[in-house]
This record gives structure tokens, C-alpha cells and sequence, in this order.
């Protein structure tokens, strides 16, 4: 998993299903100290994070689609949990 | 999911049924701000995608063959929905 | 998939029958409008492409396994077409 | 698998029981040499290791799962050993 | 696959029996030219490579478990063929 912050969502037309009602969340991904890493993804919301909250993103489609219930889906990424708090002593792992 | 921009298409002879009728399109990669992101991929349309347009691309194999009706093929990418609308905050994740 | 352009082959000593009588082929990656990308990969060719043609490359296990007809063994990287052509406005996403 | 320096632990709120009672640990990507390699991951730590240990990152949603006894749940990077030793002549692999 | 060749070895405490007896190469990857290319894998080993030689790495969890024979474990990346030859007309790929 990578930590990432919520920078925005994404509205889309899509040919399957399993996307109604979700929400699709700009996730930028951070370093272990906060900083913007560089590179984003586009994560299904199944925690109800809002903008500017740091979140864990896994990005594995066999995991997420197991989350949502569903046996096939085009599914990746999602965002799992919200993040409390994160100890760190990384110096320079961006 | 990554957003990307419709740029071409490709024309290739294959070994495998799966892709008769399909079209591959190349989508560069973009940045949540709509940036050139660097980077492409070649994915099978399933949107009906034009030249220009934003997309949603999911680069998962098992959840792509689940989308074409398939169980198994030579698939990876697909472009799975045309974005609509992206509002992202994002600063510096290109 | 990925465009490349086939530069070489290997000859490899292995420890599974999967690969007697399949050709590698070392695969120089691509952008869109058939520049060097930067990378490579050694991938199966089950196209019979010839040195400097341009191809399409799957890096997916899963369905590489399946276009062999083998349910189990070291594949990942394939070379599923011959590219004929690519119509693409790219302009900076190498 | 990578070599990578555990350097925090991470708290979040999740909303599947499989994180229930497990520790996720920050751990930053190094070279064979032990230098800091750049890129960090959140893996869920199975062999209790210590803040500054030298340990051995998989990053494979099924395999993972598979260790945790599970067969579905959002789990993909996992520190599945603690590292003894290294022997490298590794010059520029970083 | 990827070419590499073989720096090292590493002694690891795991929590899985599937690593008995099995040894762990530090493999540099290389560009096909045989210069290092930079990054590197922990593979298992499964032809015997010794330090130096030249290699062939799967780094694909569910081919690599087949080959060892085990259904579940806590593999991805495999030593799975020592390189004889390799014939590249790569010039800018690494």
C-alpha cells in the first residue's frame, strides 16, 4: 500500500455497472513524511474520505474486487483506510 | 485507474481471435490538471473513445477479460469510461 | 500493451519445458510516434516477429499462459501482434 | 522481493477486519548496499520486525493473502522476512 | 522477463517453510547490452546460478509459485534461466 492525499474526484461515463454509486477520488500519493511523492491514481472510495485527508491505497484488482463484493469488475485501485497517524524516521525515501 | 488522453490508434495483425472487431487505441497518460503525465498505453476501447478525448484506463488483465466476455485472451489495458469531469486540487503530482 | 521494436534474441539455459522451441526476443520499448522509449523486456514470441519490426507487448501472466495453452509456468511478457500502423498525435509522451 | 528499512508504523481507520490486530509498518526501499534506494511501501508485517531492521518486502496481493491465511481481503505488500545478511558486489544497481 | 546478473545472495529469517533450502540472489538488472541497467531483484533461485552469470528473471508471483511447485507462498520475482546468449541491436534502451 501507499499513502496518498485526496486531491479531487472524477466524473465519468462508464459501460459497467459496478461503478454506480461509487465515488472516484483523485488520490495524490505521498511520501511517509507528508510531501507530495509525485504521481496520482484514481482510486474507487469505499471509506468515505473527503478532499485533503490522507488515505492507504491498495493497488491490486483481485483485493479491491473482493472489497466491493463483486466477483469480476474493472476494478484496481481503492482507497482501504483512512490514515490517523504515521511515525516515520524516513529521511529521504520520496 | 489512471486519466489518459486519446491520441491514435493502432492497426496490428494478431495471433488471437480476442481482438477481432476491437480497437486499440493509444492513450497518453495525463496529470489530474490534464497535463501530458509521460508515458502511454495501447488499450482496447470499449467506450467507443474519440481522438482527443479524456478517459478512464485500467491496466488490471483479470478484470479487463471479465469486462470483454472472456476468460482468457491477451488483454491488460482497456479504457473503461470517458471522464466527464475531474475537479483535483492536485499542486505537483504529475 | 506497449509498442517496441524487436532488436535481438536470447539463448537461455532453463529449468522448464514451457519455453523448448519458443523464441525470446529482446524488445526495445517505444513511444507512439516510434521513438526509443527507454527499457526493454525479453518476451515470447509466438508471432514470429522479425528483428526491427514493431510490435505489441503484453506483460500479463495470466494471459500469456493462456495464448500458450499451459495453465502453469514462467511467462509473462509476450508478443502478441505485428504493429502495420499507428496513427498518433502524440507529442510528448515518451 | 526488495530489500527495505523499516522506519515507522502507520494508524488508520479501516473498513475490513483482516487489518484487525495487525501492525503496518512504513519501510523505505534500499540497495543491495543498504543505501536508501528512493520509494517506500505500507506492508503489513508478519515476522514482528523492529524499527531499523533490514527486511525483505513482498509485493504481491496473492501470495500475501495467502500467508495471512485469507483468501480475499486488501492486502498486497507484506514483510515476509527479517534479513540476516547480504553479500553483494552490487557497484551501481541502486 | 529481464536480463541480470547475479551480485549476491542474502540469508533471511522467514515465517514461511516455502523458503527452506531455497537460496535468494541479489540479481542486478542489466540493459541487453550487459551494462547495469539500475534496480535489482531478490529472486529465488532455481537453476543454480552462480555469482556473475547472467540471468533470466520472472518476476510474476503465480508462475513462480507453479514452477516450485507449491500453490500458496510468498513468491514473486525467480532466477529462471542462465542467459548463453544474447543478440541486441539495442542502442539507447537502458
Amino acid at each position: 500500500m501507499k499513502l496518498a492525499r485526496v486531491s479531487g474526484t472524477v466524473v465519468s461515463t462508464f459501460n459497467s455497472p459496478i461503478f454506480d454509486e461509487q465515488r472516484l477520488l483523485v488520490c495524490d500519493y505521498l511520501t511517509p513524511t507528508g510531501e507530495l511523492a509525485g504521481g496520482y491514481v484514481i482510486a474507487v472510495d469505499v471509506v468515505s474520505a473527503a478532499p485533503g485527508e490522507t488515505v492507504l491505497i491498495l493497488d491490486e484488482g483481485t483485493g479491491a474486487r473482493q472489497i466491493m463484493g463483486v466477483s469480476g469488475g474493472p476494478i484496481r485501485a481503492m482507497v482501504v483506510g483512512i490514515v490517523d497517524d504515521v511515525t516515520s524516521e524516513s529521511t529521504d525515501a520520496g
